[in-house]
């Protein structure tokens, strides 16, 4: 076997054998492959794409190098995973693991950075003074044991492939194929190795799969990839043509998370991550799906998601109080309202826009080793379809570093676009 | 302007502009643009192809990281220059040149050397004793004024970009595409600047172009970027479904090559290089077709050729005897002919795999930098369509370092389809 042959092969569309994917991802971890082979056929699977059959057996090469865990051994009880393939304002997982783990299925969860214009879960925790996203894996057992979930960073040690080959799409411009997509979310998720998969696949202007009809492909690819595994999964595709609830930024997404799980928060966040927590206790096989959503509501009505959330924050070394008092989360000492400049109605938003927005305030990062400001964000005080009078604010912008916002608030206000409304706002509403 | 960008650019097929593709040229070629960057490139450029002012811009920009020479001001009479997309026992340039420049156009020739199937006209310049391939530029013009062409190894100032590309290319499976090696071949051409370009096109088993489709495709857009640098320029198509003469290896092919300027070959190698020589005599307006054709053919018979050839093969330092005695070329060791088992007609030869069998009797190189044996090669005994009676000879195979000839005698035995003679096979001739 030699990686010409392989290339030649994916460049006239020939679909290649597992052991030909296997020795093309094994060779490219060991460094024996070098970049520039490896980048010439990843091209070449974006522009001709794979077939599903091949799209399996690479997820699995990926997998196969690096450890794969025992939940069951190690747990004793149903496990649950989720991914979500990033957004703007996504805090779901803060919600979605401390209200499934309170209906008794565990969720041990590994998850990314932010990266671009969509955030990460773990730089939002990180933002919870003390709580440490790095543990070691028998701690990371325990605390699972305990309260029914940890969130974690995601493991050197799980599918050490998917980084190499995620490093080289982002330097190449083979970032956007679902192929290697599917393999790189699946090859993590497989390896972490949960009973129960839910994947949720978000489509608009703020996701990286910017159609519907790309969003339904991506999913219903990583099911089949899923249920190939041997696990219980689902995909669905969810809505990011907006930002998912109000708040955009770290510690603004805490504590909007804590404010939903205090039961203070009703709307679009809230009914997604009750569908979704629902999702993944039917999945479990905890009761048809309408019993699954009283379950979850139930979670968080009764306080059991928010205690199992301050439990968790707590035995990560985390400040467990900001459940109580959300005020004690880190705050920016700089911020800017921007106000309506006349009546008008909310007809859209340029999501991704908003999320880069939050990006240049310090939320997010370019570069993969970028520092982030914890602290820094966007409010939003319309959701889309809302009619705003002159003079009230649309959004407020938070930052440690930046105290000029003339220019970010430019862009995060051409991230809207209204409708002026031409008789008083009032009378309409 | 960022390399991603262009990336993906001809990722979605959508054409660069000239600013970015000299970016791109440019900046692999001083080493800033990474290997992985390019190799993806490539890659999409393979699948996606490029379209014609693309091409010309990559060939401009390609051909602008080295020199240009300018002959008309060195050399001061018409400049004509050919190449060949290359062959199995093409030998046509050490007939063609000193043809041409007996009739009075000028031939200053930079060659290279042979890579797996196909030779390369500087190793079979260096079968001759003493013949330097690399001299300064300064002697490569007054050889070319003195006796009207000289053929040398490529300049490392011509287009640079080419070289670093085609290694690339060679290592990720990018190298059939059609605007790729019109770029590799016409920047170099263009950068040597003669007036007048007969670019030949191969196709049929032997060649790089497969079909006699993608050759004319080849043959049409090289011709397009010369006439759109101002050069005279012609390509034509031309047959490489059986070798070119008898002759495939280095000092046998010169051998062939002083035969046939001695006016005693006749025939398909004969009747090609008349037809090429005549066709740069024309571009050079040196008269019809008819008379350039003429014209040729005399400068054959006269021996104006031939003297010609000798006093470039004696500046060059090498051996001129070898004109008036051909047995004065290195000769093999080791031979072994394979006779014909029965009476048989050769329908069809596998021109490619006698390529291959020449190149393991050593005449070829699999890398770059293997050591060629210059005396190794074949010498055919048959034309397609000739018949040849049992135990007749079909073909002599030399060489200096393969004493054990069983393997590759199998090889190129196979490498003939011939159908069995059922009558005598006298009274089919």
């Amino acid at each position: 076997m030699n990686p010409i042959d392989i290339i030649n092969k994916t460049k006239k569309a020939v679909p290649l054998t597992n052991e030909e994917i296997q020795y093309l991802v094994n060779g490219f971890t060991s460094g024996e492959i070098p970049d520039y082979q490896m980048s010439a056929w990843l091209m070449a699977v974006c522009i001709n794409s794979l077939t599903e059959s091949e799209t399996i057996a690479l997820t699995f090469a990926m997998r196969d190098t690096g450890i794969t865990l025992d939940l069951n051994a190690d747990i004793g009880r149903v496990t649950a995973d989720k991914h979500s393939t990033g957004g703007v304002g996504d805090k779901t997982t803060l919600i979605i693991a401390p209200v499934v783990a309170s209906c008794g299925v565990a969720m041990p969860k590994m998850s990314g950075r932010g990266l671009g214009h969509t955030g990460g879960t773990i730089d939002k925790l990180e933002s919870i003074s003390g709580y440490r996203t790095e543990i070691p894996s028998a701690e990371f057992i325990d605390i699972v044991k305990t309260t029914g979930f940890s969130v974690i960073s995601q493991s050197e040690k799980i599918a050490p492939a998917d980084k190499k080959i995620y490093a080289l799409r982002n330097a190449t411009g083979t970032v956007d194929s679902i192929p290697l997509i599917c393999a790189s979310v699946m090859s993590k998720k497989l390896a972490v190795n949960a009973d129960c998969l839910l994947l949720d696949v978000k489509w608009g202007t703020g996701a990286f799969m910017k159609t519907k009809e790309d969003a339904h492909k991506l999913a219903e690819l990583m099911e089949k990839v899923g249920k190939s595994a041997g696990k219980k999964c689902r995909a669905v595709v969810t809505d990011m043509n907006e930002p998912l609830g109000h708040c955009i930024g770290n510690a603004l997404e805490v504590r909007e998370a804590v404010e939903l799980l205090q039961g203070k928060i009703k709307g679009r966040l809230y009914d997604t991550c009750i569908e979704l927590s629902a999702d993944i206790l039917e999945l479990a096989g905890r009761g048809t799906h309408e019993e699954c959503v009283a379950m979850a509501k139930n979670a968080v009505s009764s306080g059991d998601a928010l205690r199992a959330f301050r439990k968790t924050v707590i035995l990560h070394g985390g400040d467990g109080d900001i459940c109580n008092d959300v005020e004690l989360l880190p705050k920016a000492k700089y911020s800017h309202v921007i106000y309506a400049p006349k009546d008008v109605q909310i007809i859209s938003v340029n999501t991704e826009e908003l999320g880069m927005a939050s990006l240049l305030l310090g939320a997010g990062r370019i570069a993969k080793d970028d520092e982030i400001d914890t602290t820094a964000g966007i409010v939003l005080e319309f959701s889309v379809g809302d009619k705003i009078s002159v003079d009230a604010p649309l959004m407020t912008l938070y930052s440690n570093v930046c105290s000029d916002f003339s220019e970010v608030a430019m862009r995060a206000y051409n991230a809207l676009k209204f409708r002026t409304l031409t008789s008083d706002v009032s009378t309409l509403t």
